[in-house]
C-alpha cells in the first residue's frame, strides 16, 4: 500500500463550494483503531455545518469532513478483525476519502441484504435517531412524539424507529411534498411550518419531541410537550439563543436535553453503536425501517453534495462514492 | 367524632402573617383515602409561596396549607390500614390542621426511634431529595453534585444522601454559619455565594445540581454542569426567566429537569413514597442521615413559622403542633 490516498480538502476555508479531490496522507492507526477501505460515505447536514466553519471537528478528530461510510477493513492493526471483512463505521470525521481509521467500537456489520451505499446511507442518522428517542429520552411505545423536519435524513429515520417502537409520530415539514414521503414513512400527524403552528396543533400533547431547530422553538415546543416531557437538541438550524421560562419547565415536569453524537467519549459512542446494532439493525433486515438514498455522487462532487442540503431540496441521504 | 376541627386559615389573601387557627369541616374522605389525625406537621418554603399567593394548590386539593405530616389513622376509610396506625403522610396541602385525609399511597412507616415531629421534619424534604437527584436525574457514586442553598430544609437533606450515595458534595449559602453547618453535615466543597462566584470555583465540574434559584443562575449553573450534566430545578427563589444558549447544552451533552413534587400524579407520589422509604428511611433509622429541626411551635404560631422562612433565618426544618 502506498501511504498516500486521494480525499476532498477545502481549499476557501468556510465555503462548501471549495471542495477538491486531493492527495493527502493515508491516516495512521492509533492503538485499537482499523483502517478502512471507503467504498461509500453518507452526507450529512453536519458537513455543510462544518464546510461553512461553524462546527470545527473535536480536538484530535480529522480536519477531512465525512462521518459515516462502509468499506473493507483494510489494516486490522492491533484489533481480531480480519483484513477484508465488509463493515459499516461511525466517525468523527473522515468518511469523503479514500480509507479512514476507526476505533474498532464504531464498526458495524452490513445489514443483511445491504449495499455499502446502503449502509453508508443509515449509520449516522440510525445511531443518532436510537442515542437520542430511546436512551436519552427513553420514547415508549403508546407514546407522542414530534419530529421536526421529518423529510430530512434524520427525520425519515426518526419517523420508522418511532414507529417501530409503538409510538405515535407529528412531524414538521416545509412542504406538501416532504410531508407525503413523512406520510409514506409512517407520520400519523402532518404539520405544514409555514402553514400552521405546531405548538397550537400539539398543544400539550409531546411526550417527546426531536428537536433540530433550537432557540426559535424553545417555547412553542414547551408549549407543545405534555407533562413529564422530553425533548432532546440535536440541532440549531434556527439558532442557539432563546428566552427560557423555567416556571414553565417545573409546573409541567419537563426536561430539556442536548447532545451531538460526535463529541461523545469513545465508549458512550461504543455503546450507542452496539444498541443500535441490535436495535436497528434487525428493523432495516426486516424492512420495517427503510432507507431512502436521494442520489449517489462519485466523491469528487462532494461540493454538489453539500449544494443540495443548503438548497434543502433533498429527501432522505445522499452519499458519496470514491 | 365531630365533623369540625382546628385549622390554620389565611384571613388575608397574599398575606403570610395573616394565618389563624378557626374551625372548618373535617376532610372528607375519598375512596382510597385514609383520615390521620395530625400530631406535628412539617414547615417547608412551598408553604411560604402558597401563603404570598404565588403557589395556588393544584385542581382538587386542599385549600389548608401543609406538605406533610405525622400522627394517627383516625378512620381507614376503604383501606386496609388500621385506626390508631402510627404514620408519616406526603400531602397536597392541608397539613397545618388537625386532620388531613390522604391517599394510601403517600403514607410512610414511622423511622424507628421517631417522634411524631421528627417524622414531619423529614417526609417532604426526603422525598424531594431522592426523587429528584437520584430518580430524575441518577445521581452516582464518586460523581459530584453542587447543592444550592445547602443550609436550607431541602440542603441539609440532599447534603447527607448525596454523601450516603458517595458522591462527592458542593454547596453554595449566604452566610459562614450556615456553610460550617453544611460541612457538619458533610458537605466536601463550601461556597459563600455573596462572596464568590460558584461558577468559577466550579467550572464543568458538576455532574449534577440540584438547584432552587432558577433564572437568575441558569448560565451559571451550566457552566459548572460537566460533560453529560443534568440539572433539576426545584426552586425559583431568583425568578423563572433566564436567556439560555441551547449550543452550550449541545456541546457539553447536558440536560434541564425541572419538578414539582406536589403536581406529580398519585401514581408516581406513591413510586416516590415507596423508593424514599425503601432508601432514606434506613440512613434515617442508622443515624446515616441526620434530621434537623430549628424548632417546634405551636399550630397557631403558622404565620411566625413563616416569618423565619421569610427572614430566612433558620437552619433546617420548623415543625408545627396542633
Ligand atoms: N447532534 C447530533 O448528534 C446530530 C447528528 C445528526 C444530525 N444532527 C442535526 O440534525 C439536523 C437534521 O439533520 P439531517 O441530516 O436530517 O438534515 P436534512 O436532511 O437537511 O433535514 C433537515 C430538515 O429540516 C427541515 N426544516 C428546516 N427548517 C425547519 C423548520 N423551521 N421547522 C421544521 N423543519 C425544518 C428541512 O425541511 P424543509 O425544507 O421542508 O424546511 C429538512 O428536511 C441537522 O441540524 C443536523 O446537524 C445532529
Ligand atoms: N419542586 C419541589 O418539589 C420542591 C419541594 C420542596 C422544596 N422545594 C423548593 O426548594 C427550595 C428550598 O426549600 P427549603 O425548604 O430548603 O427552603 P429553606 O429552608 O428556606 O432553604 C433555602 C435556602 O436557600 C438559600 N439561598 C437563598 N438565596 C440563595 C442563593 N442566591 N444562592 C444559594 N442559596 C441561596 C438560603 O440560605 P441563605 O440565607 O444563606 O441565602 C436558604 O438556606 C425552595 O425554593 C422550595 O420551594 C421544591
Amino acid at each position: 500500500m502506498t501511504d498516500v490516498m486521494k480525499a476532498i480538502v477545502q481549499t476557501t476555508e468556510g465555503d462548501p463550494s471549495a471542495l477538491e479531490l486531493q492527495e493527502v496522507p493515508k491516516p495512521e492507526l492509533q492503538p485499537g483503531e482499523v483502517l478502512v477501505k471507503i467504498a461509500a460515505a453518507g452526507v450529512n447536514r453536519a458537513d455543510l455545518t462544518q464546510a461553512q466553519g461553524n462546527y470545527p471537528p473535536p480536538k484530535g478528530g480529522s480536519e477531512i469532513i465525512g462521518l459515516e461510510c462502509a468499506g473493507e477493513i483494510a489494516d486490522a492493526g492491533d484489533t481480531d478483525r480480519s483484513v477484508g471483512e465488509k463493515v459499516g463505521a461511525l466517525l468523527v470525521g473522515g468518511g469523503y476519502a479514500e480509507y479512514v481509521a476507526v476505533p474498532e467500537g464504531q464498526l458495524l456489520p452490513i445489514p443483511e441484504g445491504f449495499s455499502f451505499a446502503e449502509t453508508a446511507a443509515v449509520i449516522e442518522t440510525a445511531c443518532t435517531v436510537w442515542s437520542n428517542i430511546v436512551m436519552e429520552v427513553g420514547l415508549k411505545e403508546g407514546e407522542t412524539i414530534l419530529i421536526h423536519g421529518g423529510g430530512g435524513g434524520i427525520g425519515l429515520m426518526a419517523i420508522q424507529i418511532a414507529k417501530a417502537i409503538g409510538a405515535k409520530v407529528a412531524v414538521t415539514a416545509g412542504s406538501a411534498e416532504k410531508l407525503e414521503v413523512c406520510k409514506k414513512y409512517g407520520a400519523d400527524i402532518l404539520i405544514n411550518y409555514k402553514e400552521q403552528d405546531f405548538a397550537e396543533e400539539l398543544k400539550n400533547q409531546c411526550n417527546v419531541i426531536l428537536d433540530i431547530i433550537g432557540g426559535p422553538y424553545l417555547k412553542k415546543n414547551m408549549f407543545a410537550l405534555a407533562e413529564g416531557g422530553r425533548m432532546v437538541t440535536i440541532g440549531l438550524q434556527g439558532g442557539n439563543k432563546a428566552e427560557i421560562n423555567m416556571g414553565i419547565m417545573m409546573m409541567k415536569g419537563i426536561s430539556l436535553h442536548g447532545t451531538t453524537l460526535r463529541r461523545r467519549p469513545v465508549d458512550v459512542k461504543a455503546e450507542i453503536v452496539r444498541q443500535t446494532v441490535e436495535n436497528v439493525w434487525p428493523m432495516l433486515e426486516e424492512g420495517r425501517v427503510k432507507h431512502h438514498i436521494h442520489e449517489v455522487l462519485p466523491l469528487a462532487d462532494a461540493s454538489k453534495a453539500l449544494g443540495f442540503l443548503e438548497a434543502s431540496s433533498h429527501t432522505g441521504t445522499l452519499v458519496l462514492e470514491p
